[in-house]
């Protein structure tokens, strides 16, 4: 029998508040760094620009100098190679502003006859002219801790000439396929009750989506002590991920194989599909048991395995990508349990899936989201509005 | 000047129609498919399950002896290795129903005593049975030319023995930095007038985090010639991106060149920050000329590079992620022009950041994303809601 039965979000607390982020980190150059998390505050080291720069093609002058120049009236200046009483200096978008300008005009607002420019526009100082620092401030925390960094972050990095940062290094995550009825895709044809193992492919490449690194052990039978051997031997990793064997049948020999080398925390949770979801603690790092119906272990997966590598990972920014729609039949809810309801969507309509059958992995797949029916919620009606979350 | 600046959306459908997406495929490992697009139907080559199995850990049973089974009235079965006349078979979740059986008495439901099994309940036929093919039929399309793939796909893939799938080749993108004042990285110290290459650095990172692959060219200085060549030696690329060089100046090269090899089909496009934006055609090959301005180079990218790299590489999915939120303060728009207007994410407010600057590529790092303001409409209010499309 399950240990009682725990409710979902309570469980996830329970679990997640029993391990700690990794410490680690690793210097990467810059241009490796999308996705990573930023470990330490990145101070700007210089002005971005460190000159005052011109923002238009044009010519830089004295604005004093263009003082009652109009369309009709315009303000000759000699065109020079600095700024003289009465001169102007040809400049380009982003060239440095000679000493002495304190403005641009811009080519539009300029005739250039050989070597005199008729200025149309009169100027205050500082038009057109980018200062220095503008953009960013010597220093200044351009990036803070626990950011994830997107390109545009890099290229602010580059700016600054920065050639590599340090970032969290990224969880590395053991998962653990388990089943007598499993067999491996080398083998070419199945005998009756065998299966191709699924479950722990489709963890390894979710764990590798979501951030982390993921290593894909081969199939280990429904035998205690090699279960035990495969997490012995993968202490090395920061999370642990088993697949199958989790319920409470004769070969079912998972949670009782957590408890023997750390600490069972969670037996049972109400998570539908995924009750028969085990969690615990095997020196200092997560462990996520999957059921081994695909579908139950799924749920596990996106419920607990995903906050826990994120956590590891210092991840903080919401992951989830939602969208609303208008259901177009019922979806029941299970009492007492988080009832996840896999859904197609068409347009703006959430159609909903067959429900039953945690065994049936390729409703996952037909699926382009699923709709959480919390604990205390009868189900959902048909024409109801309702959040998807869509499936990765 | 400009060529008549062009409505974003049409300069975007112009654009679009000007090329066709690829159509060469590569068969790849499933386990590398994350997020790569099927190139053909997938057909299932056999049922899964192949055979009929237990959907319980207990026993099968044929369903007509368990009847008039209660509570209080067992039906008690001899335990053996094969179906006879009042014989039952001991089945683990997901093996073999045995010949004969057409039930599964639940382990709970039934009491073991030596070789006899006592039932408590009366099964109707197919009870806790799964029956061959009830996942996947065999010759069933399971997944459809141009599906992006997901982790759980995979598993679908894995769970019919599939080892490899075609996938449409991923569009090699080159990506041509320009600019007479751009400096490398590797350069330790700038000069006055020196700027850090970014763009170019950034449309490679955006180009891989969209699903292509880039190759990213060192800078080009401000020489027709030197413009030409670089393109004209890339030209085994899918698209080509261009930064810089694309206004009105003396310096201005590159739409002349676009023109000069192939087709220039825009120059100036309405969206804000962004209008020296150059669509064009070169050997059937889209072209973007990305603005050197920082932050106009990045919405040139947004807003035509990524819609032409999904059309090259068959990824119909809409990608964007948005949230909603409410104004925090005015925000103008401009008229005539798309207007991307920066914003910060606090919960649930959008924090407006100085729209003013297209030099200021710290803003685009500082925002959390952009509200779009349509061509025909002043701004948005503080208070309004308005939707947030995430920068990645």
């Amino acid at each position: 029998m399950f240990r009682q039965r725990m409710n979902a979000d309570e469980a996830k607390e329970l679990f997640l508040n029993a391990f700690a982020p990794l410490s680690d980190t690793e210097k990467l150059p810059i241009e490796d760094c999308d996705c990573r998390i930023i470990a330490e505050n990145i101070t700007a080291g210089m002005d971005v620009p460190h000159y005052r720069r011109a923002a238009m093609d044009g010519f830089a002058v004295r604005a004093g100098d263009t003082l009652g120049a109009g369309a009709n009236s315009p303000v000759i200046l000699k065109l020079a190679q600095s700024i003289e009483n009465g001169t102007c200096v040809r400049v380009h978008t982003g060239s440095p502003i000679p000493e002495g300008a304190d403005a641009v005009v811009m080519l539009e607002d300029a005739d250039l006859r050989d070597d005199k420019v008729e200025i149309f526009s009169q100027l205050h100082p500082g038009k057109n002219v980018g200062e220095t620092g503008e953009d960013i401030r010597k220093g200044e925390v351009i990036l803070k801790e626990g950011h994830r960094l997107r390109p545009c972050d890099i290229a602010v990095l580059a700016a600054l000439g920065i050639r590599d940062i340090p970032v969290f290094r990224k969880p590395l995550v053991v998962v653990i396929p388990t089943g007598e009825e499993l067999v491996s895709r080398d083998n070419p044809v199945l005998g009756e009750g065998e299966v191709y193992e699924t479950n722990g492919l489709m963890a390894a490449l979710y764990i590798r989506k979501w951030g982390g690194a993921s290593r894909l052990l081969d199939i280990v039978k429904d035998d205690p002590e090699k279960i035990k051997d495969a997490i012995f031997s993968n202490l090395d990793a920061d999370m642990i991920i088993t697949s199958g064997g989790t319920s409470v049948g004769k070969r079912d020999y998972v949670p009782g194989v957590i408890g023997s080398l750390g600490d069972l925390l969670i037996h049972g949770v109400g998570i539908s599909p995924g009750k028969p979801t085990a969690l615990g603690i095997i020196n200092g790092k997560p462990v996520v048991c999957m059921p081994g119906y695909p579908v139950a272990g799924i749920m596990a997966l996106f419920f607990f395995a995903k906050a826990a590598l994120r956590k590891l990972g210092h991840i903080q920014d919401e992951e989830d990508r939602k969208v609303r729609a208008v259901l177009s039949g019922k979806i029941p809810g299970r009492t007492g349990y988080k009832t996840f309801a896999r859904v197609k969507l068409e347009k703006c309509e959430a159609i909903p899936l067959a429900t039953s059958g945690a065994g049936i992995l390729s409703s996952v797949s037909k699926a382009d989201g699923f709709v959480i029916i919390p604990e205390n919620v009868e189900g959902y009606d048909k024409g109801e509005e309702v959040e998807v979350v869509l499936i990765e």
